[in-house]
């Protein structure tokens, strides 16, 4: 296997479209499928499929393309899905308590254990099973908890404080929806989320076909 | 300009991604940058820079890199942002209600100017300053207003009917937050976000630190 960190960022993406795409075969009762099929379905060349598989090993089978329900395995034991992590939400306006109830986090195996916000007035409030809890809490429960992840959706303006608030309590992973750039030490890594990035998107699919 | 639709919707995407680096420079004071000092500040080959563009025209000046201001429209005017899109709401649960509230919808210039849902205890409700309406309202408002573009947010078991609806009543981009593959008609596109993708890419990274 390549070493982790020299593997391009889009190949991983990739290998999420690539679960995605093979949960959905699996549901459909699949049972193989070769690369350039899959490829296919994503409209990639096939020999990209390959490629990226390519980092990670040797999958699937010549003159029978890939086991579908054996390379879904592989692939979450890869992008680290094939165990629960228990995440923690900061930020518990309108979208975080969307996040909460949102099913596809539990789906991949994201389970949300505590919610916490600065906010005197969400403090004790009820956000499914939780308890919004405040932000002097949050070492606590991730040392209880073992959680490494947080999802913040706080507002642009308070997203640094509350990044570097977890940090200090020994989170690893930031998701950040706010729409605004963090700063965070070099031992805990960052994705973040632009909602509008798909809009624009969109528009530009919509002005090609006018 | 190549033939839009020859464009990889990869390149596409890190259209938005340079737009979204080009804002922030600007905000920091910056004028000019070279294209391998923008294409670094995302873990790109500088040629990956200058080929997207490329698709799309000449930009930039030799010895001096590309105008910040001056890409910031020319990317969107690509992307179509450069105007205010009009657009519908499908689904008024907990994450329509949180994102008829984001504010980076309205920052890249899309303005939600109807909310719908197919549950008559929604109906009527108050979402800011929209009054959530039945879905039988939708093509009137679609037309009234001009949208194009529907945000699908309600439950994965009624995605489809909601989209065929929403096809139906003129809608021709559909941004899918449901959990649910959808099939649309040929003239419509799609382009579907899915959370818990991004924390995937949060635990590949995790576990290739550790």
């Amino acid at each position: 296997m390549a070493h982790l960190g020299s593997i391009p960022k889009a190949a991983v993406f990739r290998l999420s479209l690539y679960l995605r795409e093979l949960l959905g075969l699996h549901d459909k009762g699949m049972k193989t499928i070769s690369s350039s099929n899959l490829a296919n379905l994503l409209g990639l060349a096939g020999a990209q499929v390959r490629k990226d598989l390519a980092y990670f090993g040797q999958f699937g089978y010549p003159g029978v393309g890939y086991q579908v329900q054996e390379l879904i395995g592989d692939l979450r034991r890869i992008l680290g899905t094939d165990r629960v992590w228990d995440v923690v939400l900061i930020g518990c306006g309108n979208l975080g308590r969307a996040l909460a109830s949102y099913k596809g986090f539990r789906k991949q195996g994201f389970q949300i254990v505590g919610a916490f916000d600065s906010d005197p007035k969400k403090i004790g409030k009820s956000i499914g099973e939780l308890t919004v809890q405040p932000m002097n809490e949050l070492a606590d429960t991730v040392t209880r908890t073992g959680s490494r992840i947080a999802i913040l959706c706080v507002p642009a303006d308070q997203a640094q404080e509350a990044a570097t608030q977890a940090a200090a309590g020994g989170i690893r992973g930031v998701l950040n929806f706010a729409p605004a750039s963090i700063t965070l030490p070099a031992n805990v890594v960052e994705s973040s989320v632009d909602l509008a990035i798909r809009l624009e998107q969109l528009t530009f699919q919509l002005r090609s076909m006018t």
